[in-house]
């Protein structure tokens, strides 16, 4: 009871009446604690006028009272004249014809850039907001609304953005009875059985979430297709979300099923150079536009992991990409074309994996490595392609590790745009229960250097059609939204979520500031604070690495639910689906040899490239055991073997993860109970899973390296046998079993 | 431009930071309007002190906390003093010594029963909550604030409410996989996946909201039983579970599947006359209670559409659940045990249900009346179940229709205590997007006359055992909530969710007063708004029977997903799974013959009962076509044919449905927008999917009428040709499909 009347007043605030549930993100709009700011904020942008009239520009004026009511406390009035008016939104059209003093390099601005800036009417400060379009507008004003938010100063703002990708899109692995795969946040937020009739809010708030990072594009349906999506009826659903969405500048996207013709068209053949499907993908489109004029086009994962696609039929992936491309192309649309394809003929080698012996036939496999495998069926196609179509590549050759080299197709396809595919949702990274901001990893691609045109040709450079000179440019983030209240189920999910949108706008951003603002919006501006937050979240990534697959170990978690540690997994349907297949532990050592001794994936990469890893001396260790068969005994940077740095690395993954724990809970005082205590929890979580990858991992590669674990590495708690049995159950996102 | 700034105001309310998005339920405690009212519950109720030390005082102490800040805007004090507290909360074993004055009945209050009382302490006016145990004052704290939130007088406030049913009980039919059979409102909100590691801010909500209306007990799984629940990982989830609801009184049960023996427990019988099955569940149950000592017991459903049971072994219901009572029965828990059973003998007719042909056949089937099963197989097993056994019975004989008749198992097993199930999720009323307040429905049944004991024994008092003098009573309602945002998608099934938990505490409570007391908690104090809002839900009901199934038709709705008309169906796997089985439409009328000269189900009520039903002349036209099958030309009460009172029936469902939303539109300066549009948009689908049962039932049962539709009748706006066609994929709640 003592302790009850001592906890009294945080019960207060744990208990307000609207808790903190995470639901308004980045968009909060909390009256700012610091009176004179407040006031500040307030006389400079109290008379508000726009010039047009659009729902986009409606947006912007809504977004704007309700942003500034909430920050300041003080609503803005509309302005009737231009005179009174002392915050100013217009577009290169509609700038009032009193303003020409005011000039603005609209030629720079491109489609969806915005300048605001700082002026003088008459002796009497005005802030504008200016592009050449309302989206631009709109932008420009959830800008602003950052600029309040993280308390900057704004008396002499003068911003000019413009984005570096021109489609920004959100991929939803989301499924017509709104299980989604991969999803680790609930269920799809797309309700489609009250669709059309049924808008609900939490669309328009995901369309100005997204807005609001620059987020201009949505593929609502998983990459695994339904063909039903493309049924009138569903059709009329998708143009709702589409109207819905429109105002906030999101357009929309389906995932195209490459045997629709032949499931819901009644045709005999999906085969890309028959007429007959030509003129139904053709009569699709027309009527896709018919409903949603802006529609933005299809999303195809074809011929990989069992999906349909022109390889069916004897084509080759630009003839179906083409068909698909002339269908949409005449309405504007792209085609979004995923090299995310590896051999079919790689079939299962039922006895081959037997983790206790050396695994002497895989050898035979490495041949097929399937590394190498996106790289050698679409660099020959290069050149190939409509002018509407991309290749979207994920970022990594394999599939969203923790740490992956970058993909030997960026830079090797000149003649064709690539779009970047990054994984927002955890599949890979400890789903929805861990703490792993992703920006530093995106930014470890972006940044890469493919040497394709020589030193400074950087995957950005790829991505955003500098590098080869594309005006069609795109990058996707697979989404990590489902219908938990707070969107991400795990609150620092947003940040990746927000991240991946800024850094779509501008890849050249840095993720700690990224960080640093995304934590002033949704937590706290307390500067310890903050930097305490931001301090965490750039150590998440390196700890993810660490306790799962230091040293450029991947692939090795568990089977079908891809939760949890599972290196011995060898019983997988598909060689390449198991963890023995690429970790390659023997008794001698560790690692994939993928070089021109092995599998010689190296050689994808530009001499500059495969300099930095081809020697297993000198190799950046990040990539080592992608790259490297290496002995237990081998020598690392640190003197330490092999074995040792190993033991190490999955102990300081752990340790990192205890330091997080450490930081969040000295934030008690400063973070609303309700998120300091759930995050406490996820913290939790994170821990004992740490754990749970370092004593299964270390225990497993024990018994082929046979040496101790060295000093200062936790012994594991239980047995090999012990963690091995472990059986997950209702994995989310990986279907029911 | 002008709308838009016309719109400026609305626009503030409905973007403030904080949406109206339903999560608080009823439990809102917004600021009182009326500063008077406001200061003077704040003067009242000041100072508080509790007596005693536990979770529950804690969560009564903090929700007072929370209500009287949110309500009067003043944060009440705890009083270290007895001299010094105005509002003094203890149980008969901690009443303080200086109290001696006050005296309550604790005899009067049973278990959960509470006293509200005003008294003097030395001249000093003291509002005192009272019980005999900690959860009766926190019973009592939730209606204090009710009382407050309802803007009551509370100066002299003298309440004493005891509850007439000892378990009120919610049914979840949740998978493990966290869809739900029948669910309408997202997915399960038992993330599995989390526990037991992550309690979730909703756990605790749905305790607290719960609490607050008396509900004490909830059935985590679906009836359809996962015997994986019953596993040592899943329990550990069960008892994080259990841990999170202590406080608030609400134990939790399980279902427990029958054949669990032999799936999880690696015998070869799930025979309950088998020692070794016997055992097992005795072993089960006791790690269970070691786990969760307050365990509430199991909830079964055996040999029912194709669950197993102890007929599968030869042996009796009475057998089964006996079995099961035993191994619960030393650690206090109980078997609820479902009559909800039909012959499974009944099996599929491949042709015998042409509705173009007469059905000469059905006569047959009907000798096998589902309607008389549950009566057939239980009534003979009276006086053989264990005292802590409960038979759980639907309200009706076949399920959960718009209106039934009440099953003939109430009163007919009068040694046996029988608890009611009730359905509040809406598998048959429109799902997740109608308004359908089912009180009225629940009062129906409460309120009808078994005659079992002669007048006046009504199924309240079957149920709330007074009748046959059980100690043990229950009532279940099988939940409606999921994981959207505001629980259970549509705002107005929370108040279902309200009601039926109130009518679980006093079956004699009044449809109106709850829905009045719901309104005013959750949307409105505005009299002429509340009395709009109560009028449209005391009305719904009887819309939903008029447009879906008026005088006495039932089970006429599509097959599978169970949405949306379909008295055409007649090729589902079982007879009576199919329309036609129910309707026996033919060119001379309508109705199932249910009399001495049909399947004579009428046999199994008391004579009184059959009194008001046999003769078709004058049947209460409410049930007429559950009992007789009458010509189209028959006489109705009305003086129209059968043909146009059925007519005049569903159009007038549609009309009720039209006033409803005119009386909605009349609220928008009333209510806040989002839940205004959300209702608005609902209410909307719900019209039109009454015109689509209206003309659907009206052009197929036209085919047998060859009548005419009478004036004011509405014709159909498509063939019925088209509405056969119309296909429902992926219906909520019914699996993927």
């Amino acid at each position: 009871m003592k302790l009850l009347r001592l906890l009294l007043p945080l019960t207060l605030i744990t208990l307000k009446a609207h808790a903190e549930d995470g639901y308004r993100l980045w968009l909060r709009y909390d009256k700012i604690e610091n009176a004179a700011l407040r006031s500040s904020y307030s006389n400079q942008l109290q008379y508000i006028k726009v010039y047009g009239q659009s729902p986009t520009l409606a947006a912007a004026q809504k977004e704007l009272v309700m942003g500034l009511s909430g920050l300041t406390g003080n609503t803005p009035r509309e302005s009737a004249t231009t005179e009174q008016a002392s915050l100013l939104l217009f577009t290169r059209f509609t700038q009032p014809a009193q303003l020409t003093g005011i000039t603005t390099d609209y030629a720079a601005l491109g489609q969806d850039g915005f300048c605001i800036t700082t002026a003088r009417i008459k002796e009497k400060k005005v802030t504008i907001i200016t592009a050449n379009t309302d989206i631009g507008v709109l932008y420009g004003t959830f800008h602003l609304l950052r600029l309040l938010q993280t308390q900057q100063p704004i008396q002499a703002v003068q911003v000019v953005s413009v984005p570096a990708i021109q489609h920004r899109i959100l991929n939803h692995w989301d499924n017509l009875n709104r299980t989604i795969e991969r999803g680790y946040a609930g269920f799809s937020i797309w309700n489609w059985h009250t669709l059309p009739d049924y808008i609900d809010q939490r669309y328009i708030d995901y369309a100005r979430a997204n807005a609001s990072i620059g987020i201009n594009g949505t593929v609502l349906t998983n990459v695994n297709a339904n063909a039903l999506v493309l049924t009138h009826d569903y059709l009329l659903k998708v143009k709702a979300l589409a109207d819905a969405f429109r105002p906030y500048g999101l357009k929309v996207y389906l995932t195209a099923k490459f045997s629709a013709p032949v499931e819901i068209g009644g045709l005999k053949t999906a085969d890309p150079l028959d007429t007959s499907v030509q003129h139904w993908w053709q009569h699709k489109a027309d009527e896709i536009y018919e409903l949603i004029p802006d529609f933005g086009g299809f999303l195809v994962k074809a011929n990989s992991e069992g999906q349909p696609g022109p390889q069916t039929y004897n084509r080759t992936h630009a003839d179906g990409a083409n068909m698909l491309a002339d269908a949409v192309g005449t309405h504007g649309g792209i085609i979004m074309w995923r090299a995310f394809v590896y051999d079919v003929r790689v079939q299962k080698h039922d006895e081959d994996f037997d983790s206790n012996k050396t695994n002497k036939n895989l050898p035979d496999i490495a041949a097929a490595d399937r590394f190498k495998q996106a790289y050698a069926e679409f660099t020959k196609l290069d050149g190939q392609f409509r002018k509407n179509v991309l290749v979207q590549v994920k970022n990594g050759p394999i599939d969203f590790q923790p740490r992956e080299p970058f993909s030997p197709l960026f830079g090797a396809m000149p003649q064709t745009p690539l779009a970047m595919e990054f994984q927002l949702t955890m599949e890979y990274l400890g789903q929805g229960t861990h703490l792993v901001y992703q920006a530093p990893l995106f930014k470890e691609v972006l940044d890469a250097d493919t040497y394709a045109t020589g030193k400074g040709a950087t995957i950005a450079k790829v991505i955003d059609g500098s590098l080869y000179h594309h005006s069609l440019s795109a990058i996707a983030g697979v989404s990590n939204i489902g219908s938990e209240r707070n969107w991400t189920n795990h609150p620092f999910g947003q940040a990746t979520w927000y991240a991946y949108g800024k850094l779509a706008w501008n890849p050249n951003a840095n993720a700690r500031d990224i960080a640093r603002e995304w934590v002033q919006q949704t937590f706290t501006h307390q500067p310890q604070a903050v930097q305490t937050i931001t301090d965490m979240m750039m150590a998440s990534r390196e700890a993810v690495v660490n306790y799962m697959t230091p040293l450029g170990l991947h692939h090795i978690m568990g089977a079908s639910g891809h939760w949890g540690p599972g290196p011995w997994v060898n019983n997988a349907g598909r060689a390449d689906w198991n963890s023995v297949y690429y970790h390659r532990a023997d008794s001698f050592g560790l690692g994939f040899n993928r070089t021109a001794t092995g599998s010689n994936a190296l050689a994808q990469y530009k001499p500059e490239v495969q300099a930095q890893w081809k020697d297993s001396n000198t190799c950046d260790e990040r990539y080592l055991l992608w790259f490297h068969h290496v002995s237990w005994q081998h020598h690392m940077h640190s003197g330490k073997t092999l074995w040792d740095e190993l033991c190490t690395r999955y102990q300081q993954g752990v340790d990192t993860v205890r330091r997080m724990q450490a930081s969040w809970n000295s934030l008690q005082t400063v973070i609303d109970p309700e998120r300091f205590h759930q995050v406490q929890q996820l913290l939790s979580i994170q821990e004992k899973e740490a754990r749970w990858w370092r004593n299964s991992c270390l225990l497993y590669f024990q018994t082929y390296s046979r040496m101790p674990l060295p000093a200062g590495v936790e012994p594991p708690d239980h047995t090999l046998d012990y963690y091995k049995s472990i059986r997950s159950l209702f994995v989310p996102g990986a279907g029911s079993n």
